[in-house]
């Protein structure tokens, strides 16, 4: 990866700059001994800190100074820690860790009432959930470009799509539907995210029925959800969503047309074997199951008719509340086609101008191009090869695709640049390759450590990318770091795309959580609100909260639903600062942080009643709970506030009965 | 902060290195174009990214190329998000996130029956608690230096201790007392892991008895407990634990004894005017009630003549099951003595020597050292100039002090380097203050941003500091990174100890919870197994569980107890992938992952159950639970571990009743 491998070559370089000294002498020369700002040369530090030219290079491409702001903002998934992270290129720094599916204290999230209210949207099957799988970030766009308001997750494990308020980095909204019990091709927005595109992973019998896995072909389905947006009021609209309900195939992942295939959206698939494991029954594990055949099927879907036919009064079955188109009726309205894609496919992407789709089979060692316009030609013409088993016509592999590029092993997931390539992590190899879409042709390949599932480059994914940075997001890591146990941190390595060549330039460890996707936006189009303006806002609604708490009206109410405190929080105390109630009263905490100063952030705990509100300047939050344990339980501001925030705190007396 | 605030010098410097080009033009020269890895000259980077030289400087201190390793491994407690983090040094990259008193589901931690129990251990007054307010780790000493094998850290919130296997990175044990209500003072380890010291923040009665705020000077106590740590167990002995029962004013931060004062522990008070609140019964606000009194107490404390006490018969009284020295035998055995501290102090930190215990006030100028020979001889003398009102016998200030330094505005914490220095937070200033502890005179200051907290140095709170680095633990960054909203990171800045004078080398953002303390510790003294041998390991035990499975023993047996499902991953199955239950069983999985390939770590989902764990190669983990939902319900493994991850999968079948 480094080009100093010549030991020669290397000497030559650094005798070029040894007569280089940065500050320090030069400052010495001026000003002095005490005035050396480093007091180390160049050489010195390479050789000190074993750096060769390129890490010099790699380093000034990255370092972000005291008070510098970063270029793009990286919105990735947390995985299976439930979470989002925003982190900053290209310094790969996190600079916020977002709640999303799962608690966190920190952020007063799930620890409050109004967060407890969207964490519990998304409950399944009578079970809390505390945790989720939060694959793929997808930015609200408007006309395919990110527009900054939005940001959309979905849940791998327990099928859910989250709504992220990029006003107040807040998650607003989780909504699931007892249609499908599991996905993964989400969150996909369409162009002016009129729709947030799910689709099942794991078959199932549609609303949560049981059925055996025997009757896996006749019982078990998949489907795509339509979730519609609603922009106006920053929320998903359940009523106005629609599915379609698909054979039981693994769909995999997906993306929105854009431009010349605006109104259309593309699933991967793979297991049309319909195989189910059964590995102690005498039957294959899914992994070979899944992978005798040579081809699965591209599923080609016009969302646009299908809002239509979903509309249409007889054509959709509500399941689980949700309308669904059956899939006959899917087929006979002409809104889904399905074309052959090499062998267990994993990456659907969309060129910027719309024009193609990239599909990169696991198994397969190519990029194959489909091409829209051939597509949208053959289902209009009814040129179909073939149905599957399911009477969906399968339009003819060749005359659908413009071309395929041999990459090598393992190709999953493609992004695109502003100069018309394409970047196509390639798993079994740990690598990138960079390939022509005009000319099909692979031009280079950057090793990268290791195992690299998804990249992301700038605005990689919109009607216009901007080249300059890629992230290749490396499932393990193994060497790369200091070894800190045997759950080892994931390595997204920047790649600089601005170089005539693809060179890594920074490896930065992702020691919780696995993101999976990720999307990197110009930090300039990203505009929160940085206090809560006027105080008394409830970020989960967006509105005063009607318990909302000015200076001068803190008070103790008690009305016939509990004792009402009516709190504010200021550096650096808590009003009122001693709360008693009789044990097995319910308590409403109301409590406002009445700052308006940037950061002034104030927590809120409650000892052993298990209570941790973060309450940013202007932020309100009510917490209600039964004082069912008697006793003397501190409470305090748990942000470092002030330098007296040990002395904001107060008491709450359970009075025994 | 940067030495090239005048523009002549500046473009002085950048002539002086424009000549010069980094690999770029050096290969092209060598290779011809294609060669070139990077195209740009240092002066155009310096140019397009906006470095100033020492900018340039700070990048090659800290910049660290792809697979090297840091030097220092900084574990940082991760305040109300309830965690702990380990920040490699000097690349201030966050390598692992280690959950304590958080379930955290990537790490599979409270998502099965093992780490279910250790979070369980931390229960209060009958509430189950899911965060923490983790503040002051402590890694295990001997003789007064790290030795990398455990890690304890304190919940600020539900007095807590978590101990932390540094074997395997993970919590194994959570301690509380019913004691108290509340603690600051922790975790502190004496020279040799004897004993982890936590003492009280906020008093209360003792043993979660209610009594009237108004009963506070006569109900209300404090207390310091000593944890028994059995290092051959790796476990706290709450048997062999002891407290010290101590007045109602708010204990704060504690340092132990080292060397000559081996044997002792220091605690610093706020709050000896025992204010109380009830801000809105006529009172002042603890803030200003807590900061009347010119001086406070630091409490002096024999524990090892205490430990004697505790086991002698008749001394103690068992409250809430803790063996506790009452206040007056505590005075009456001479194991307890106050000092004068100026006003409203914070840290408490003994010198490297163990001679001198600097202590700063908030609300006081200086930093004042203490010469434990002075103390131990006024003790030994018993040379008193008062008793507090609870008996315990004063120092005369004037003689248990060296000297005091003047510092500047908001004093808290210190620590220390290699060469006889000391360096102080300051909070109101946002400084680094350093001063020479044999001297007590002031060297320099370094402004930090913004409103630093805790600091940490190099192995700086060890009987050998390393100096080299310095964390600035700041509380606010303000505008110091890109807009991400009203919930803003801190900032940890790390200071150039190294070079003459010191220098802010790099911005770290916290966007993840609030860390309070951080230990910093040389990464070659940590040495964590990388996979669990043999394969069968619970990591909360150390032990082969007795449930562990071997590849081709995997089975489905029905026992009088419920289903037990003994399964396997490998890549890329589940053995069993089908698991039929029916609805109201109980069902105890038991996996074991059979790899020990490492960084082959797979997960374990079963989706709308709540159910997710974390299998790194040969870890065991049960996961117990009532299948009380009829459906089908797709299980997998949520790391992406192979090409074929998708298909690492199966299905849980639940027939209704």
């Amino acid at each position: 990866m480094r080009s100093s491998s010549s030991k020669a070559r290397a000497i030559a370089v650094v005798a070029g700059i040894a007569s280089i000294t940065l500050a320090g002498v030069a400052c010495s020369r001026r000003g002095g001994g005490p005035g050396s700002v480093t007091g180390t040369s160049t050489l010195d530090l390479m050789k000190a800190r074993g750096l060769t030219e390129a890490d010099v290079s790699a380093a000034l491409k990255t370092y972000t100074p005291s008070g510098k702001k970063d270029e793009y903002l990286t919105f990735a998934g947390g995985g299976h820690g439930g979470f989002m992270m925003i982190i900053g290129v290209p310094s790969m720094r996190i600079l916020r860790h977002i709640a999303v599916f799962s608690p966190e204290s920190w952020q007063g999230y799930g620890y409050g009432d109004q967060s407890d209210k969207v964490l519990a949207e998304g409950d399944r099957h009578n079970h809390k959930l505390t945790w989720g799988d939060s694959h793929h970030p997808a930015l609200s766009e408007s006309k395919g470009d990110y527009d900054g308001e939005y940001l959309f997750i979905n849940d791998k494990a327990n099928p859910r799509i989250a709504v992220v308020d990029l006003k107040h980095m807040v998650t607003t909204q989780i909504v699931t539907s007892g249609l499908i019990e599991s996905e993964h091709g989400a969150a996909f927005v369409t162009p002016n995210t009129e729709y947030v595109i799910e689709s099942t992973q794991y078959p199932a019998p549609l609303g949560g029925r049981y059925a055996p896995i025997e009757k896996y072909d006749t019982d078990y389905r998949g489907a795509v959800i339509f979730w519609k947006f609603d922009r106006a009021k920053g929320r998903i609209d359940p009523e106005r969503s629609f599915a379609i309900e698909l054979p039981p195939y693994m769909q995999d992942l997906s993306d929105a047309g854009k431009l010349d295939s605006d109104g259309w959206a593309f699933i991967n698939s793979f297991n049309t074997e319909r195989a189910y494991g059964g590995d102690k029954e005498g039957k294959p594990p899914l992994e070979s199951g899944a992978s005798k055949n040579d081809m699965d099927y591209l599923h080609v879907i016009n969302w646009r008719q299908a809002e239509q036919v979903a509309q249409a009064p007889g054509k959709t079955k509500t399941i689980a509340g949700m309308r669904t188109i059956p899939l006959d009726t899917a087929v006979n309205e002409g809104l889904l086609h399905f074309v052959p894609e090499p062998k267990s496919p994993h990456g659907c992407d969309v060129t910027p101008d719309g024009r193609d789709i990239v599909v990169a089979g696991k198994l397969d060692t190519h990029a194959t191009v489909y091409s829209f316009a051939n597509i949208k030609k053959l289902i209009d013409d009814k040129k179909f090869e073939a149905k599957d088993p399911y009477g969906v016509p399968i339009l003819p592999f060749a005359e659908s695709i413009r071309g395929q590029t041999e990459l090598g092993l393992g190709p999953l997931h493609t992004q695109f640049d502003d100069k018309g390539n394409a970047y196509t992590s390639m798993f079994l190899e740990s690598a990138v390759a960079k390939w022509s879409v005009k000319d099909l042709k692979l031009i280079e390949k950057v090793p990268v450590h290791y195992n690299i599932g998804h990249l992301v480059s700038a605005e990689g994914d919109t009607v216009n990318p901007d080249g300059k940075y890629l992230i290749a997001m490396n499932k393990w890591s193994i060497d790369r770091f200091d070894n800190v146990g045997p759950l080892l941190p994931q390595n997204f390595q920047l790649v600089d795309l601005a170089a005539p060549k693809m060179r890594v330039l920074y490896d930065m460890p992702i020691g919780l959580g696995e993101p999976h996707y990720a999307q990197m936006i110009k930090a300039d189009k990203i505009h929160p609100e940085q206090v809560y303006k006027p105080a008394g806002i409830d970020p989960y609604t967006g509105q005063r909260d009607p318990f909302a708490v000015e200076g001068g009206q803190e008070r103790i109410e008690r009305r016939p639903d509990g004792v009402h405190v009516f709190m504010t929080e200021v550096r650096s105390h808590l009003t009122p600062d001693i709360v008693r109630v009789k044990q097995g009263e319910t308590v409403h905490f109301h409590i406002t942080n009445v700052e308006q100063a940037l950061d002034a952030t104030h927590g809120f705990a409650l000892d052993s009643y298990n209570v941790n509100l973060s309450l940013e300047p202007g932020k309100h939050s009510n917490v209600t709970l039964v004082a069912d344990q008697p006793g003397v339980f501190p409470m305090y501001c748990t942000e470092f506030c002030s330098a007296l925030h040990l002395e904001m705190a107060g008491y709450f007396l359970v009075e025994p009965k």
